[in-house]
């Protein structure tokens, strides 16, 4: 059967079956209460309805009929968490038999929020309008057992996040513009959830060309601490054919 | 509005008028009559009906109510192709409104075809039935107006595949079990669409550690040449937790 023929005889019933939802996965760093380390948190939708009622839940809801996939995760995490990030990347379509009561295929999109834009976007939010509610903020290695196939998205999110750190500068997005090493190592050990020897991760940021020193020292409890920002040179998150054009409103480059 | 909301209370006529199909990206190595260099292929079909009636389109078909995306791309690629590539990769879904006459998202998949498994798949399929009428390969870089959003699509897969050679093994998929190096550096020149220096490209090779000489020699009306096959140990394309268990019926670990 050729796809012209497919696309004409396909029985409507079992087409129209099948429905589009999509999700979002948002990481950021923080540090749950009385945890030293930082960890990678993500916030989750506590289920109030079946199915999987009492469950907590990635961020989505239902495509429109009249919006495109990237405005849709762009709204329905809007319309669940009050987060708006600058740049949602598409992650997954995932569309096993059995992953909901009903058939849905859901694209998930992803994004990384530094921890203090990620706290302006919530209070904004909460001043605008009633917080959301239901939303809490999970360590993502350590979470409950989640709605739908939610867990098996989430590990996925993060191999892919582990994956990235090694071979681009995806650790940006985690962070503010500018930041000390030990910062960025931080980052480094929350993602891969392991502790990196300070030594050997300076000299190997040294060696990168990816960091540049700035004459400003983040000061404190401990000793003065250089700042870097990153080399603004290379694009963090190259889609290529599908870059979206730049928004001049944003500040940030990301 | 939070998910749960939004999953019982959206309207039904909008989400139903949204229907998923799925399409395939297979990429080959090739000449075209006449060309003396090697191409990236990849087969079309022709439309034999509207929409788009008389252009070119990717493989692929309606998404089933009663199979996963993974299996809706293999069968369609079947039915309109001959073709059973033994691993096919999710590209990206493509969702943006006007994108088709009524409203259609597209989960994309690719895979990467050497040309001696491109032919043997052909015959055998030819063998076995009908030969798939309308299906024709075209070099990737210099396609016609095609049906629908799929010049873009193959835009998109030839820039991952762009971005894949250059940090991965990606290049063995174009190539039989045990190869030269200048039929590898054909392989990236065709991938890159440009021409590489013969004995820079060795002298990277060598130092990769990706590669194991044998004590096999291409002959024919050049001086023999070396063979070489890929190092094992390392898998092809890693998709972590979603990978599928391996079928030991596949006689290639691709």
């Amino acid at each position: 059967m050729t796809q012209t023929d497919t696309l004409l005889e396909a029985p409507p019933a079992l087409v129209d079956a099948t429905r589009v939802a999509v999700s979002t996965v948002i990481f950021t760093l923080g540090r749950k209460t009385g945890d030293e380390n930082a960890a990678v948190l993500l916030p989750l939708v506590l289920r109030t309805r079946d199915p999987h009622e009492g469950l907590w839940a990635l961020p989505g809801g239902w495509l429109d009929a009249l919006e495109g996939l990237d405005a849709a995760a762009s709204r329905t995490l809007a319309e669940t968490t009050g987060l708006a990030p600058s740049y949602l990347e598409q992650l997954y379509a995932f569309g096993d038999l059995g992953r909901s009561p009903s058939r849905v295929v859901s694209i998930v999109y992803w994004a990384l929020l530094p921890p203090d834009e990620v706290d302006a976007q919530v209070a904004a939010h909460a001043a605008a309008q009633n917080a959301p509610e239901n939303v809490t903020w999970f360590d993502a290695a350590r979470l409950p057992r989640l709605a739908f196939d939610h867990n098996q998205i989430v590990e996925y999110a993060l191999w892919r996040l582990r994956n990235k750190v090694g071979y681009s500068r995806i650790a940006h997005g985690l962070l503010p513009e500018e930041f000390t090493l030990a910062e960025l190592r931080e980052v480094y050990e929350s993602i891969l959830d392991r502790r990196l020897d300070p030594a050997n991760f300076r000299r190997q940021v040294d060696g990168s060309g990816n960091l540049v020193p700035t004459e400003r020292f983040r000061t404190g409890s401990h000793r003065p601490a250089r700042l870097y920002r990153y080399n603004q040179d290379v694009e963090l998150a190259d889609r290529g054919p599908l870059t979206p054009r730049p928004d001049p409103s944003l500040k940030r480059a990301r």
